[in-house]
């Protein structure tokens, strides 16, 4: 494995690659890695891609009272993971490198930005288009994997390539859960042993919303409720739950096509995101 | 020369050029194709490129009371126009083509936008980098080529470039004129025999300007009173006439670095800009 830190390097390395005839995968993360990230990267190679992970803490994509500054972050120990899983070219850019001076052209998202997490988290999806188009150009991808824990970045990632025309297919992977069901998250290294425990609620209430879709109940307000009343319960402060299409992320009041059930909370002072598939099943 | 309509046939030619070797260069345009367009294909075609010329008039560029309907297009003389100085690929999507749906996902310049041009036109230069980007990524080009006549969208998408890293390099070609020293546009020809006269008094002010520069002049404030009056006399009406600095679009109140002066201007209904450069030569 490779690892450098700046676009140059990282252009010729790709150029190089693309010469050779190989195709490119592209896994952006802002490190502190898990499962959830090396199953990307599994995807990447058994689509035969030579691998390129970027590690970048965006800090366009945290608010002024996120947690940017505490975001767990531990190169040497990804090194080692990015390396036995097989990734290709580690770049790992400094701030200066990908933004030596105030941006004067970003990317904005429209309204899909408002909701669900972009309610409570104003900029964060611009901050996050803006990175990944960044990245996009200057890994130049075939394939980006992304993965569906991040529901609303996934589909806001997408609809990027789409309306701007970009040469490279978006990949969703599933979410990759702990041994009780939460999902795999850098921010679960903020809870202790007692929000840990409590955090397993989020994971129970979606699998038991799930079931009950699955059972006939196609009322969202009905599935929503009985989710906040469970993790209100277990003593999780609610941002919001919701259920939106599947593609086209607009709540939906009867479940009568595929849909996400997604929902954010709060354990102590750590934000915690999950969602699930709800009602028939994508046509692919 | 090709013509195609689809971003599918653009991508598979472009696709298939580079295969074979060749470099690309695209000459973006909105038609009615006049010398200026003309030179840039020049340029691009003494640089060794397969040419893609793109002609399409870009809604999202015109404010609700501009001139998007009667935007003057004539697309069997842009054909023959373009096929004669060498355009190898002519792309002429339509607005569907290039925008199926409502973007969700758009770029946004920052205080470039509100200056200038962008103080009368507001969105213009978000609709132009929007489309610029869609254009970037559909052709794929190693070079792109724009008029410094369009002086403020030529530094802003130059500034799109770095801050997005887009691996394309832009090149800025100078402002090709009429006899008169009127700039060549497509909405010239708005003009009456009477307007079309009145309209070289811009041209003349800012040559008169660039020689008070030259002969030592060096306050802005003084030059720019200079233009207005000859411009006023000329029976020209001001939008703005405005020294800023060459490559960061600050105004300058002393013209001690490589600088341009920009006007904007209405002959009757028909709005008219040009620019020039003053002071200290760039270093290149």
């Amino acid at each position: 494995m490779i690892r450098v830190e700046t676009s140059a390097e990282l252009r010729e390395w790709t150029a190089a690659r693309r010469r050779a005839g190989d195709t490119v995968g592209l896994v952006p993360t802002m490190g502190y890695l898990h499962e959830g990230h090396l199953s990307l990267v599994r995807e990447a190679k058994r689509r035969g891609h030579a691998v390129v992970m970027s590690i970048f803490v965006n800090p366009l994509q945290f608010g002024p009272n996120e947690d940017y500054d505490r975001y767990p972050r531990d190169l040497d120990r990804d090194r080692a993971l990015a390396e036995r899983v097989g990734v290709d070219l580690l770049f790992t850019p400094s701030v200066e490198e990908m933004y030596p001076e105030p941006l004067q052209v970003t990317l904005r998202v429209g309204s899909w930005a408002d909701r669900l997490c972009g309610a409570s988290r104003p900029g964060h999806f611009d901050g996050v288009v803006t990175v990944v188009a960044k990245l996009f150009h200057l890994v130049g991808p075939d394939e980006a994997f992304f993965g569906e824990k991040d529901f609303q970045q996934l589909r806001i990632v997408q609809r990027m390539v789409r309306d701007l025309n970009f040469p490279v297919a978006v990949v969703g992977c599933p979410t990759v859960r702990e041994e009780d069901g939460l999902a795999m998250s850098s921010r679960n290294q903020y809870l202790n042993p007692e929000e840990r425990r409590i955090a397993s609620a989020l994971p129970r209430a979606l699998r038991a919303a799930q079931e009950r879709a699955a059972e006939g109940e196609r009322r969202s307000r009905t599935i929503i409720d009985q989710v906040e009343q469970q993790l209100r319960t277990a003593g999780l402060v609610i941002d919001y739950v919701s259920i939106v299409g599947e593609e086209d992320l607009e709540p939906v009041e009867t479940i009568d096509r595929p849909c996400r059930l997604l929902a954010a909370v709060y354990v102590g002072k750590t934000r915690l995101i999950d969602n699930i598939a709800l009602g028939p099943e994508k046509e692919r």
